[in-house]
């Protein structure tokens, strides 16, 4: 698998269009992810259209792939499909409350990740934008999600024109337990961190930010406990008004 | 990727270990996933041990293969680690908030689908366990996971004993929306399903269980309200007592 191997985020896409037939293919084979009680509780919103790119980009901070892109896919964890079944089979769903979000949003994400790898797989060029969870109301809006459809991942995709640097990874060392979660020590921290501190562009980033450290850069500008106390309860919100929380 | 097109939950393992090295070369591939931020909020607890998988079995509701599988894996949501980064640089995280859980739990569903396609490639079989988020208290007491650490899923893994029909879809126009989500009349509910339900292990089952329709055994027996209820205030407990939400 060197695709996954050697995966790097693309945001520059050629002009290149994706035909209808090959983003088809990729989509229903990576509905092959494992999924709750085969409930499939997921779906897929495509955008081509540039009127529908222009309307989504400020959801994601007007990051420039959403226009870019030939396409962008919002992945949404969806109760409302297999709800309606249920109603329509004189069964009544028991699917408005918080559990039910996170395995919808849990089948949605496998489905997104094995998207991303078939698409590689394929020439293709992927960039994961986190920020379909800030604003999901705002993409509720445009896309026109209903009650029990959540968006939980959006993915910009075309053929790369561009090759990046492959980012860092933290060690294996730092990430994997064996049999108990062995809480890290100060010693551990710096040595699982020293080689990503160690960076040149890392140093870079820390001099332009005028920060001491890497990590204040991400405390105190990339993300912040106010931001995410201002998202969290738009959060719950989205979560409340779409069905799957009480007040 | 003929791995994800043909793929099917293993449930049956040989007898056959997964040696150290290829289990950690699969685990530090698929941390090539896409991260918030290049934070990597996740980890990984292995087990191998026959004591601690007995002590996991109950958490699944003693689903065989968490005993019989020579490896469990429980990806967790993981913001401990970072944070004691941030912390020990001088940056003040925050990150005790709801859209950190879900950033996190982002993070590891990714690598989860990233390291079954690699496990499948390499001649693996696994069974993804979507009670992880049933019983979360339990695994974190038998795991040690401390607070900002929260178990999203658990895979077991193993060398595939068995050869199982793949299991049904819905078809592709089911799931995927051009440019809106329209949302499905009752013909078109029809027609998605139309094939669930006519297959004969389906009818089987409905026979078996004495039910009026296939959707009455999600809603009454296997994905019931009362359930959900249940496990969605253990789940916001959690995520209370693991410093994600505000009671």
């Amino acid at each position: 698998m060197e695709s996954i191997k050697n995966r790097r985020t693309i945001r520059k896409y050629k002009q290149q269009d994706i035909s209808a037939d090959l983003l088809n293919e990729l989509l229903e084979e990576s509905f092959r992810a494992s999924t709750m009680g085969n409930m499939q509780l997921y779906s897929v919103v495509v955008t081509r259209d540039a009127e529908m790119k222009a309307k989504l980009a400020p959801a994601h901070f007007n990051q420039p792939m959403v226009t870019s892109a030939p396409v962008v896919l919002t992945f949404c964890a969806d109760f409302n499909r297999f709800s309606k079944w249920c109603r329509q089979r004189k069964a009544e769903p028991g699917y408005n409350n918080f559990i039910s979000f996170l395995n919808a949003a849990t089948d949605a994400l496998l489905v997104t990740q094995n998207f991303c790898t078939l698409a590689e797989e394929n020439g293709l060029g992927i960039c994961f934008l986190g920020t379909t969870i800030y604003n999901p109301d705002q993409i509720i809006e445009i896309l026109g999600l209903p009650e029990q459809v959540i968006p939980v991942a959006t993915i910009t995709v075309g053929y790369p024109d561009e090759h990046p640097e492959q980012p860092d990874r933290l060690p294996l060392r730092g990430i994997v337990h064996e049999e108990r979660y062995h809480d890290y020590s100060p010693e551990m921290i710096d040595d699982i961190y020293a080689y990503k501190e160690s960076l040149p562009e890392n140093k870079h980033f820390v001099e332009i930010n005028h920060t001491e450290t890497l990590a204040q850069i991400f405390t105190n500008i990339r993300y912040k406990k106010s931001d995410n106390d201002y998202m969290s309860a738009g959060l719950k919100r989205v979560l409340i008004q779409q069905g799957f929380l009480d007040e």
